[in-house]
């Protein structure tokens, strides 16, 4: 099974995307999901143009040999770009042995463990009626766990909500929009919050909230503390963590669960969060932390000290990159859950996918391989369109973390 | 794919073997190695007895469940026996995972991703001369690294070095043999060894040496400093390894690559040797740690650390259990060097493998699955034989480790 | 005193038993406990087809020497059976010696530290209103500490709950049984549980609680920072200990004193967890931990940290496990208690005792030896019965730690 | 100071740059180097597609604000591609802002903290004939530091070692070249190497060599062991530094200074090597790591910690970011040495430069801002040229570090 043919195609059904085709000389076809929302062009340069030429004739089942040659072979190693780029070759390249062997992919990663993933939705609200509103719309749709943004009063939407009704990080136009952060109203507001969705939803609902990595360690450890009687399902990304360490200040004042890592892409980035407990989930996603491959060698090291998968599952993620995830999801023994934001309609069109959702959980499907179909003539009726995730300003016009 | 019917037969075609049988409804037959050498009646019981009832009728597909089932349900974990136990099911799962795919195991487990595998061979001689005989042997047969074992003077045969020609060290009987061991002896000894080998083959010859539990610490930081000069390879189990930190002093003193792992079962034996950086092979055979499932995740561990595969290979690991190892050695990236000790010629009548030997490095063969055809109507031919490893003492009657 | 005889009798008076009766040249016999709950034959078969031919002829009064005989001399050492195996020839080793000294073990191993050997009962209930009703049976009975386990709502009956009036986990059958677990459910049910018992009973009631492996670390913690009000005399495996470090995270948040170690079989499982002093109450029991000999040491590292017993001692520990539990607590320093599960009538017809039980505390008895007499023939009227203990699974169907 | 216009220029006179040009509305122009090395059209695109909309109109004069803009706004951060993009970015502004002082950079940057910047050469040989004759052509240079790389007899030219007489990694067509490595030849060669470059040229040449990240931590320590005697300027690159607590184990063997960091690209990738004097060189380039303001961030904690700079400076480095090196290391406390190797005559005809070379050392020029002028129009003469660092495999075929 030799590699034929490496296409890049990016599009935009609703928002962008970018995926990599890759053909075998025996017929097959495997895709994968490189999108990095907002930087999707450069991706695309990378794999069309450093990596694709590399690949022709190369043996498709060979998974790990590529792996290395695209992580170490490029030298100049980690990274968004890089590691989305290797992603999207790995999940491939997975798609394309499990079509080979006639199974779902979850069948070679060691079967199922468990008989659904269970997901949570974005809930969000301008204001805490419009918050309560919206948890409700989710548990109509079956989610069993939501995670929960709102407007701090006299701040703009903030982070996880949307000014019209549906909420979409990234937005076309010339230039990011700018947002307005102050983590002191933040920090009172939060338990206003959690005392109304609780209230509201009694104790069974689990609730999350991303914190986004707005807060300093010792502000994460307040809102930790100042959370817990609320029984929060998780906080997320409490704190910017490439500086591991900073989590241990969290960890000393608060039992609150703790998510972290959606911008994180290597294994190398979690080793003081795992070995030192700082964390309770792993976020990364398929797509970002060099695929399958990178992403199973994350979630086994965290199995070692109970740590739960997280997989980051926003609508920049294509349907492939999902499906990844489910694949994964179903097979791992230390799955936690899966995040889940709707595709809108469009994406439909070009993506065909086998895995299904109902009751709040996802099933991965039986079709072979990854189990999404990829429409290139549907794709072509959507071009890329230049968008950008917002930036954040403290209230004296600091550049803060979004 | 349903369980059908699990049979474990012992054997002893030149040596003791337990084999679990798995049949499915599809008719597909997976096999696994379920041998601890001089307990093999009690791996069998556990598995005949308490484990093979519970496996009829699952999903043959769900290994991760399945390995999760047996580690977690059975409530009392670790150990030889359990984790020998789970590792037969675990490859006689992955063989008929394999198969249903019609790949070569090695294929589902990444792919290949080296030409061959390379493989050291058991060089030992009662004498200095006879060691170099035995070493020249092992060329002459295409090994490029030998591990080599020499009686020390005084003090018998020694570990390692065979009474008669063929080595062997489990002994047919009513109770083990005892042997005679003093470090003082063996200390002074071994650098002429060393020097003896080195001199006579040359700067290029891997030459590998197995301590086998003797030393102390210290003993073991002065056995390292004393054999540098001569370029070892590796030195192996120096010291008693339950007590991982044993090796921080070990490797305070000596640059001389260490290895270990062979009586291990599990990736939490090895956590603070691999995160403090002790060893830089890991020793553990996929018999004994869990099969497959569970060998991977510590070598995907160890990878973390720079620290390379070693998987354990004397006789007492059937067939199976070496066609097991040879198809992750293939496919894992941390590959460092497979141990291998010669079945004899009856063993072939029951194991029949797909994988070959030349030039020092296997093949693991293209049949679909494990590629090893188990004979049942030659196993019975050969009927199990009680046989002890030996046990050692010190002079003053000290019973020691062998 | 030769041992002339080793016979290994597996028993089901009310549930399995293996029992190790070992004989000496000058007719003395002595016996030692193996059950392995749910792996009861492979522990049977370790004894009787690989261990007993060894120990004819051997001296009886070589206990340290047979104990690293077995141990070291096995090479697969460490695990539940190797070290249960090894804990019943260690146990009828003690209790040959102490009836040739004419003396109750007890005065072997020190003699006597204090006048009685306070246990704990195991307290239960569908409902809260069940539970209490439990606990003041065990108060009747003369206990001044109980374990309380309670239903979780919408949980089944949970650990430690029977279905029946008679709690025994070992289910006969086919296979394991398969429970639901629900970490929230049981978080948010626990204060309300301790509430109620404390509530009821006051404040000198020693309510002990059991978590049997089922959380994460973090969860742990949070357990453990909201019953500290209710002040437990302890919680007991609140998280998978394999990994010792994550009893570390626990620990920063909660004085709520710690117990672990039932399914530990060594000193080494215990060597993070002492010296870090990350646990109060030491809980293997002689049965498991390689007898007399191997729990001592335990014990006596220990006592190192200020660290005290809780022998492990429900119904799966034989009486002979149970009485060699009492002689060693009735001689040690650093006691703490002692679990206690009654065993059910028909045992006693296979077991004499000579130990006893009133006003919630034992007395090892004074019978020379051991104390227990093991009836052969009533042996033989109770046939072994495949049992097996609960698995347990997460609402998803993951498997869970039982 | 308003950006009007940016613009990205790919070309490859004598290899390939990716150059940013920043024009202001009052007609400065400020250049940035972004290559990477084999992936430099996907810095292109990054820089193109992505970033230079949101340039245009902002003040030049905020640079910090900027650079956090491109990094936390990004919010996918770090990674060769990201950090190169925005380092190309923050050397224009700088460029400007000096140019609008009427200052060469280095007086912005704290003025002139020593006489001349030192650099080392590359000496490269098939054999150590042919290198001791290309020490002696960089001696008659001028040079005081040579690095030296000389093949591994038996495995081709090796790291460092050029086919032709120029030696460049990079190599033109359709994919990568393949080198093969082995460990064990190439330690025990290393030593000769020292001992006749020590003994040909005396004691007070600074003898430097990359080991270009392809030995085990404990290999590095046996090397730096081994070559302590012939007394080294530095080793670099012994061994992968993503996971920084591998340089542990090499500090305890050797006194050897060792130089890291050329493929790190911010201050995170080194806080353990940094805060446990694990080094004693950082390595980064100016181009790979955010910039003047990525990488004065990096050299000032190196300060606290007694480490010095070492810029890394190959011919994938253009002109611009050569400059950049040059006016930083002119400017800080902690200069160590700057890394030098030649371009070739055709770069010269794109990049007119201020700065010189002689007597071993490097002068930053006096012109205004960098000092170096790119010619639009000479660099369309040279159109970019698909190249690729070579890969490096074991001889089994093992892909390893190149």
């Amino acid at each position: 099974m030799k590699i034929d043919n490496v296409e890049v195609v990016v599009c935009s059904p609703g928002r962008n995307f970018v995926t990599l085709v890759v053909t075998t000389d025996d017929g097959l076809v495997g895709i994968g999901d490189a999108t990095v929302n907002g930087r999707e062009l450069a991706v695309a340069s990378y794999l069309r143009d450093h990596v694709a030429p590399t690949l022709i004739g190369r043996d498709a089942h060979a998974i790990e040999d590529t792996w290395q040659y695209l992580y170490r072979g490029a030298y100049w190693r980690r990274g968004p770009i890089t590691m989305a780029a290797i992603a999207a070759v790995d999940v491939a390249l997975w798609d394309l042995k499990a079509q080979a062997a006639g199974l779902p992919l979850y069948q070679l990663l060691g079967g199922r463990s468990r008989t659904s993933v269970q997901a949570y939705g974005h809930a969000q609200g301008a204001s805490l009626d419009a918050l309560v509103d919206s948890v409700q719309s989710l548990l109509d749709q079956g989610f069993r766990a939501v995670r929960v943004q709102v407007a701090t009063p006299g701040f703009g939407a903030g982070y996880g909500v949307a000014a019209a009704s549906a909420y979409e990080p990234a937005s076309a136009g010339a230039r990011p929009t700018e947002e307005t952060w102050e983590a002191g109203a933040y920090l009172r507001h939060m338990p206003t919050v959690f005392e109304r969705v609780r209230t509201e939803f009694g104790p069974e609902l689990a609730i999350l909230h991303d914190v986004h990595h707005r807060l300093t360690p010792i502000q994460a450890a307040r809102l930790g503390k100042s959370l817990e009687q609320y029984d929060p399902f998780w906080l997320e990304d409490v704190t910017p963590a490439e500086n591991q360490e900073a989590f241990r200040l969290v960890r000393q004042h608060t039992t609150v669960p703790l998510a972290t890592g959606e911008i994180f892409n290597s294994v190398v980035d979690y080793l003081t969060l795992f070995s030192e407990q700082l964390i309770d989930y792993a976020r990364s996603a398929v797509t970002h932390a060099g695929g399958i491959t990178g992403l199973r060698r994350i979630l086994d090291l965290a199995a070692v000290h109970q740590i739960k998968s997280a997989v980051h599952g926003p609508t920049d993620i294509s349907p492939i990159g999902l499906a990844a995830a489910l694949h994964l999801d179903t097979a791992i023994h230390n799955f936690g859950i899966q995040e889940y934001m709707q595709h809108v309609e469009q994406t439909a069109e070009v993506f065909d996918v086998g895995y299904s959702f109902a009751d709040g959980a996802f099933q991965p499907g039986e079709r072979a391989g990854l189990g999404v179909r990829f429409d290139r003539d549907a794709a072509k009726r959507y071009e890329y369109q230049r968008a950008y995730l917002p930036v954040n300003r403290l209230v004296d016009g600091t550049l803060h973390d979004w």
